[in-house]
């Protein structure tokens, strides 16, 4: 399954080759950090955010970064070269080192990963179930997916097809997502805080704001469920619409107006 | 600083080409579990119970042993034998495997290292500082210490010397230890949820049972800021008092009575 080249802290090598020794903080400690973009005919998209962003995550964890942002770039490019993959999802990853003592953090390993990306077609229709949790450090894109990937499972057994993180029933995010809801009176708010901001959630924001009224603020999980619409927003995922929270029909129980404005919109200025 | 052997999967491999592809579920997502004994004087202490709790986490974290019990205690003792390391501590990992698509958990991959343990002189006086955290899945001994290492700093400004999670002032356990207070009336208090069930604590059960009144219960801040001593225990660390608590002396500010036989008591049973 994995072919082609990883760029792997200063050299492109084989994929299947690209390994990490066990004293890595990643796999001792679960320390480190990523950032996710993908290329469509060839062109990577929204670089320079998701590079700030990258940036930022290893700055806040204390995680130097050899190559600036430059060079950074550069060597993305060159990956991309040596590929060949137009439409692909590139993933930066930024562990804690090969610790001496296992728990102090080190030079840090740095792997970018490129593979192919199936946009999918307009998807709409995801059923989310509601969970208490918070992701540690959620301003941070850190690689604890611990929850999510447990809570697999549990998805299953209810039919749903994410999580919606909640804390006292104020609605944060979902795992690998921001949330949305279109109020009743067609203000379109989404949480600021306890979140990652999301590339394409900046997107929205900027798209909407000359159309819509816009709030960040705490949505409570009530107001979710009587929203007119709701939606999520990722890298890969573009804007699904979000048609059931916990079992509870959103709006009609089907794509709404708002959303698919902005798929539309999100669609046009990424090909 | 990585010698000997290491066993990986199904092999004893040098220990510096022990390394996984990274594409791994611990680098991609931090999703492992572990546990660690130590051997004394090339016995591996209190084995049976550090190998049941290694596979109670695997199955909570929904990941598969190969080997099962007895040939995990054979493959140890192999790699005792090869390190020929008398006094050392062995720390098993499980990782959720080369996973397909960076998230489903896949056939899991299986590491023992083994390092020299230079067994701590009888420690006193730590100073612990309270911090609003519990462990995500805190009775698993998950490979999860984001937060512990990111808050190194935080200790070295407190002139602290290791954290004391707390939810709603209800203390649970450090980072990497269980946390107990003998009360002014003398009675033994550890938390019995939210917390990893240490095998030295249950040593330390087991011992004081027929001596002292012991609680399992939640133990407050004020009442350990009050009580009239507290100490820590782990595999690695035995007993330590705990001295200082936010800066506020434990008791005397010494080692405590209780804390110094139950050390006493320890140490003689694992030599």
């Amino acid at each position: 399954m994995v072919k082609g080249y990883i760029f792997l802290n200063d050299a492109f090598v084989e994929a299947q080759s690209a390994a990490l020794h066990v004293t890595d903080l990643a796999i001792q400690r679960g320390y480190g950090i990523f950032d996710f973009l993908k290329t469509v005919n060839g062109r990577a998209l929204s670089l320079d955010d998701h590079l700030d962003r990258f940036y930022f995550s290893a700055q806040q964890m204390r995680l130097s970064v050899r190559p600036d942002k430059a060079e950074l770039a550069a060597i993305i490019t060159e990956l991309m070269r040596k590929n060949d993959l137009p439409d692909s999802g590139i993933k930066i990853t930024l562990t804690g080192g090969y610790s001496q003592d296992g728990f102090s953090i080190a030079e840090p390993n740095l792997i970018i990963t490129q593979q192919p990306l199936v946009l999918t077609d307009h998807l709409t229709g995801l059923r989310l179930l509601s969970y208490e949790h918070s992701r540690q450090l959620p301003h941070v894109k850190t690689i604890d997916y611990l929850m999510p990937v447990w809570l697999q499972p549990l998805l299953a057994e209810n039919s749903a097809d994410d999580l919606l993180y909640h804390r006292n029933s104020y609605i944060t995010e979902c795992p690998r997502s921001n949330f949305f809801v279109v109020t009743a009176g067609g203000t379109l708010v989404t949480a600021a805080d306890g979140v990652l901001k999301g590339v394409t959630r900046k997107k929205i924001l900027d798209l909407a704001a000359p159309h819509f009224r816009i709030e960040e603020r705490p949505v409570t999980l009530d107001e979710a469920y009587a929203a007119r619409e709701a939606f999520i927003s990722s890298t890969t995922k573009n804007v699904i619409a979000v048609t059931a929270i916990d079992g509870r029909p959103i709006g009609t129980g089907a794509e709404g107006e708002v959303t698919r404005w902005l798929w539309d919109a999100i669609w046009k200025i990424e090909q």
